[in-house]
């Protein structure tokens, strides 16, 4: 990618980032209307609002008026190929959740966030969350990572039993009993278990707060914009074997590469096997 | 009390936590070292900082300035009897947590509070939750609840199948493992469990974003703070007894009577009973 292009995108995220606040931010402890998407992960009740589904609608018409050619994932509307054809070279793919942590969005707990993350077709390049009820914007691009433009960076932990850890909900939320118990291995051994956070985990992780976070069925929109945030300030995310994380599905992040490899290896482990 | 005393208790107040916000807020996400003390309901940790003990002598400072005859009691410093004689008749305690939420301080997450309450030998009378990061303080007179000095009130949910429900951890902080089961007879009703939160579940439930609180294992100066400003703002304080709630254990908020009335029936049921 292009220097330039690379600053281009930067400053339209946060173009895109203003357009959702403007829609999430009036309708925020206003007692609105929830609807139910149906049964998801355990949850009988997984919570959509008008301001996810125009948050989002904001998002994807500024996009494709500046880039026609760019692709669109997003959690509300889905995927939108726009690339004029399958082999186009510089395709790009704008990754969205325009209220990650609608759950905390609905019960007046500032924690949510609007994820925006920019894949060049190999990786994504550029990650952003926004929080406009706190006014606290990280963006992240690999190799360095910001939150209202102050350089952050993990904590230097290198060992499970000073780690603080968290997962979105112990009791919910893992894809599967065998996922579940995966996490509680690992929690056994830290310092400090949370949880409740969504999204926002990521970045207190990626600012050095706390060290670890692990959880299961995520969609690629949960993760992608977390991802340069995390590897910017030095830490490191992956899925549970190790490899790319940018699919979703079983996340492991760390702030340290020790951290991330003794948690791995248990989280691998079999049952009955000692570490 | 007199009125005019009440006033003045109500203005002491925002005095005693802009003096422990002085304190807290400097150390809050700077990596502020934590000191355990030791085993508490399930989780090894139990942290405490030097936030949380100096907060609590800047409080204590003023009121005994202020009122040098009114007993103290907070969670660092513990009980302090200044009455002159047994049956002094107007007899005042002040309990305070200076950092309730020690866990989400020293993770960054901005949802701890600086708890404040007067209790006159009968009652709490006066009640004050501050949030100096969010810039939101709450205070409740048990007929008057505010957020920056504006309303705020409870839901009007009367059915757990619609409610919200939240908990600080529903895999610790039980006293009991029948108080977990309790917990999740009722939890297993509801549309929507959070969790993660301390204190300011109870003020999301005095401001109508959340339905019920079920916690067990507090202490005095955990939930007395917040029995004025939910009680002020609608809603309903107990023990899962039925009772006072002033003494902590096992604590019960709802937002309208009947959703208290129903949820305290299933979390006193019988095992293999059916509702």
């Amino acid at each position: 990618m292009h220097d330039k292009n690379f600053k281009e995108y930067c400053e339209f995220m946060h173009v895109l980032a203003d357009a959702a606040a403007k829609v999430t931010l009036p309708h925020f402890r206003k007692n609105i209307q929830t609807t139910n998407k149906g049964p998801k992960l355990n949850s009988d009740f997984d919570p959509v609002t008008i301001a996810d589904k125009d948050a989002e609608k904001a998002i994807r018409t500024l996009i494709k008026q500046k880039y026609p050619d760019h692709d669109i994932l997003g959690e509300e509307g889905g995927e939108e190929i726009n690339a004029p054809h399958k082999n186009w070279t510089e395709r790009f793919k704008w990754v969205i959740d325009p209220i990650d942590g609608t759950r905390s969005y609905i019960t007046g707990i500032p924690l949510w966030g609007t994820l925006i993350a920019l894949h060049d077709g190999e990786r994504v390049q550029v990650g952003m969350l926004d929080q406009p009820y706190l006014k606290e914007r990280y963006i992240g691009t690999r190799r360095h990572s910001t939150l209202n433009g102050q350089k952050i960076n993990t904590s230097t932990c290198e060992n499970l039993s000073d780690a603080i850890i968290s997962t979105t909900c112990p009791l919910q939320f893992f894809a599967s009993p065998d996922d579940r118990k995966a996490f509680e291995r690992v929690a056994a051994k830290v310092k400090l278990m949370r949880n409740g956070y969504d999204c926002y985990a990521y970045v207190m992780l990626a600012s050095g707060h706390m060290d670890i976070v692990i959880e299961s069925g995520l969609e690629p929109y949960d993760i992608q914009a977390l991802i340069p945030i995390i590897k910017g300030a030095g830490g490191v995310i992956t899925n549970w074997q190790g490899g790319p994380a940018d699919q979703g599905g079983q996340v492991i992040a760390a702030a340290t590469e020790k951290l991330h490899a003794q948690a791995l290896k248990i989280l691998n482990m079999k049952e009955n096997n000692s570490v």
